[in-house]
């Protein structure tokens, strides 16, 4: 549809907006429809995106201070803003006394790597001193780090990217990992002489939203110099509602943490906020020529140069969307959409437990996983017919070995119609599946499945067809 | 001017566009001004704006195929378009028979990064088989990577992350890091048990936009089994005019490289364009277990799952600005465009060296470099009373030792009457500073520089005012 050599003369713009809507929307996972189920969400706002253009029109780019003043200084205070309206501890923040900082980084992803990188070294500083006797490649070699098998796949990565090894631990059945599992991790690499660096704990894991014991995990890691970063991509949004503040109890041992507001805080992707304890961690482990620079760097947790703070120079304005969005809305209204999002989810895990073919594996937040009961053929073959409908779009996950369905509320604006019109479809493809009704009842209808493929073009599509929810996990805990 | 706490309600969107004006505006560094002189360019477009839009609007997150079939579809289209823009070499496209492919990039940092990652990982993975006596670790330990010092901050940084020493080679005089040098320290580390693992040469120094010598550098390291990563991000602009064709000579010799639609191709920060000759090696190297997936890479070229190309996993849909502003722009209003441009920069140049109390320095594409004749403090002091005053914003760099003004054509739309003003400016507090006018007359006017101090706040402000754009050039060259 899109001709394969660059045009020679500039084109029309209303034929260039009829090609938008000829060749890019069709071709478009429409994430901000209320009937995307798949992944997590990544609901955005209409002053988000004004927030956004805003900042395109500016064009500027903020790799420090005087590159454009507001742009830092926005930041800041946005970061406090967001660590007031989650309940942060206060140690996180740059308002408070200590050396907390916080900044926006692009993804979940960097904001991992980029703490596994400060935790790594920051450690070997420290070992040259404790091992004299080893250079600094056996100290390299000898690092590990851990996470839960749970974990989002970029944890691994961010092991492979930072030639360190990544322990993925295995987390309970309820996929939640445990301290006594980490503790004995570690006590056995230690044994073996080698070095523990960094815990990625998850307050939502990707399959299921399970959360990490952080009770359990914190203290230890804090007595034994083990660097604590806590992904909450997704759950960090529930931290505004107090109902919710068991899940992110202990969370004042982390050492860094982050949370997506382009998940569930209304905030157009990307925009992953990060915060350190000590900021001051990151800018001697990442500044060129430390030494030269030193003098510059007290107090820098207040008036940071961010771009010592992430893995690139240059930067976007991303907090003017962060403040059109927050001063929009205000802090409760924000509380309220998040509460309802999550009435949304119960309103379907009500209907699914009503009905005595699905059974419901877990269920928190935003979130509902479910199954067919019985074999798991059934729920793969529900779920590829759905899928291939193309009425509503769920990924699926595993649970306990077993193939289950995860029902998310995403898009921009869902409503409980929405959710009707979700079960409608999981219940008639259902019935339609075991040729029986929820009451038992034969089914005679036979074509209710339309036979709607979605045909791929070949070569694209072929690759990757294979792909599914299931990726964004480990690839080990496939 | 912000409040310090989240407001608990939301605003009216009047009173935020408001908040705005007062607010935000009077503290942005304007790069879309035409009197923006300083560091390299940012120069966006009223379509590249539009393309940020429709993408913030549609909202999708496009780390695999299926998440959005045309956010990949339309990338793998826009960056053969690209390649044929700007005449690359046909094998790192990926309309050719090869492996070759393209990817947008956030920035020319993360390309640096990812490229310095891939090479690091290809070359553990040799080295293993040709070194079965080392462990991983001293293998590791041994890697060794080049770049001139005059290359961006941004390289030796990916050294630091990358957790690989990053020697920072002296560049000749004129700034050019010349094969000879290269090829002294290779065979110096080689002869000391180092393994040389990558190359990164720069067109268009952050300095002076000088050129590595390629044709030197470029053969010697295909030869010797080094990466060879080709930092364009300025420079690579120019590669679509034939007249400038002489400065990409011997740059199919390079494994990667990277050019910033977002530095001047018309495109809002952040897009940087970058290619592999052999897009295989990336996902050899990035992806979470390789052995597991292996079956699915056949091709990935073709039709990528771009999240195995780079460091994050989430994608924003930036192809769909670059589209938007090729389409509206065609080939040859961009061709027109930047040799308009140069034609700026050289008005400039001529001003420069009709007037004898200036020395250029050099001169190529938009960019002069000039000083005053003389002592560097005269230079030093001009440009800080220039600075003051804020009428036109420059930053310096070093030649030859020599303290330099560094003159960018910069903003959205600059004009003759815009150099004219600037030279104006410079001009006039040169009579001011030196006491005569360029005819040698004496200057009485006493008073032509206001005191406009910008008052920074503090802390705010304090940290960084030592900083300028020096700090773009790696720490050590200073």
């Amino acid at each position: 549809m899109i001709p394969s050599e660059i045009p020679e003369h500039g084109d029309h713009w209303k034929s260039i907006m009829e090609d938008f809507k000829r060749c890019i929307l069709p071709g478009i996972t429409h994430w901000q429809s209320p009937n995307f189920h798949a992944f997590y969400p990544s609901q955005t706002s209409y002053s988000s995106i004004v927030g956004e253009t805003l900042a395109a029109g500016l064009g500027v780019v903020g790799f420090s201070w005087i590159c454009s003043p507001a742009c830092t200084e926005l930041e800041v205070i946005m970061m406090n803003w967001l660590g007031q309206l989650l309940n942060l501890p206060k140690c996180f923040l740059n308002c408070d006394d200590g050396n907390g900082g916080g900044i926006i980084q692009g993804s979940a992803s960097e904001s991992i790597f980029v703490a596994v990188l400060v935790a790594r070294e920051q450690a070997v500083r420290r070992l040259k001193v404790e091992h004299p006797e080893l250079t600094e490649a056996e100290i390299r070699g000898r690092m590990v780090a851990y996470t839960s098998d749970q974990s989002n796949s970029a944890v691994e990565k961010s092991g492979i990217l930072g030639a360190i090894k990544m322990r993925l631990l295995p987390a309970n059945d309820d996929c939640v990992l445990r301290g006594s599992t980490l503790i004995k991790a570690v006590e056995e690499d230690k044994a073996n002489g080698l070095f523990p660096v960094i815990m990625v704990a998850t307050l939502g894991t990707t399959g299921t939203c399970a959360y990490d014991k952080l009770e359990e995990i914190g203290p230890y890691c804090n007595e034994n110099n083990i660097w604590l970063h806590i992904d909450a991509a997704y759950a960090g949004a529930s931290f505004c509602l107090p109902e919710y503040a068991w899940i992110k109890k202990g969370l004042e041992a982390a050492d860094s943490l982050n949370f997506n507001l382009h998940k569930w805080l209304f905030v157009n992707f990307d925009c992953c906020a990060m915060w350190f304890k000590d900021a001051n961690r990151i800018t001697d482990a990442f500044s060129v020529d430390r030494i030269y620079l030193q003098h510059k760097y007290q107090g820098q947790s207040k008036a940071p140069d961010y771009r010592h703070w992430q893995i690139q120079l240059g930067r976007r304005f991303r907090s003017l969307k962060v403040w059109v969005t927050l001063k929009t809305m205000g802090a409760e209204k924000i509380r309220e959409l998040i509460r309802f999002h999550i009435s949304l989810a119960q309103k379907l895990e009500a209907y699914a437990r009503a009905d005595d073919r699905f059974e419901v594996t877990s269920s928190t937040l935003a979130l509902v996983c479910f199954r067919l009961k019985g074999e798991d053929a059934l729920s793969k073959q529900l779920l590829e017919n759905i899928t291939k409908r193309k009425k509503i779009y769920m990924i699926p996950a595993t649970f306990q070995g077993k193939f289950i369905l995860r029902f998310m509320i995403g898009g921009i604006d869902p409503q409980p119609a929405d959710i009707d019109y979700a079960w409608n479809e999981i219940k008639t493809q259902t019935d339609v599946l075991l040729g029986v009704d929820e009451n038992g009842n034969d089914v005679t209808v036979k074509d209710i499945i339309k036979q709607e493929m979605f045909e791929k073009e070949k070569p694209i599509g072929m690759i990757t067809e294979s792909l599914n929810g299931l990726v964004l996990a480990n690839e080990k805990a496939k």
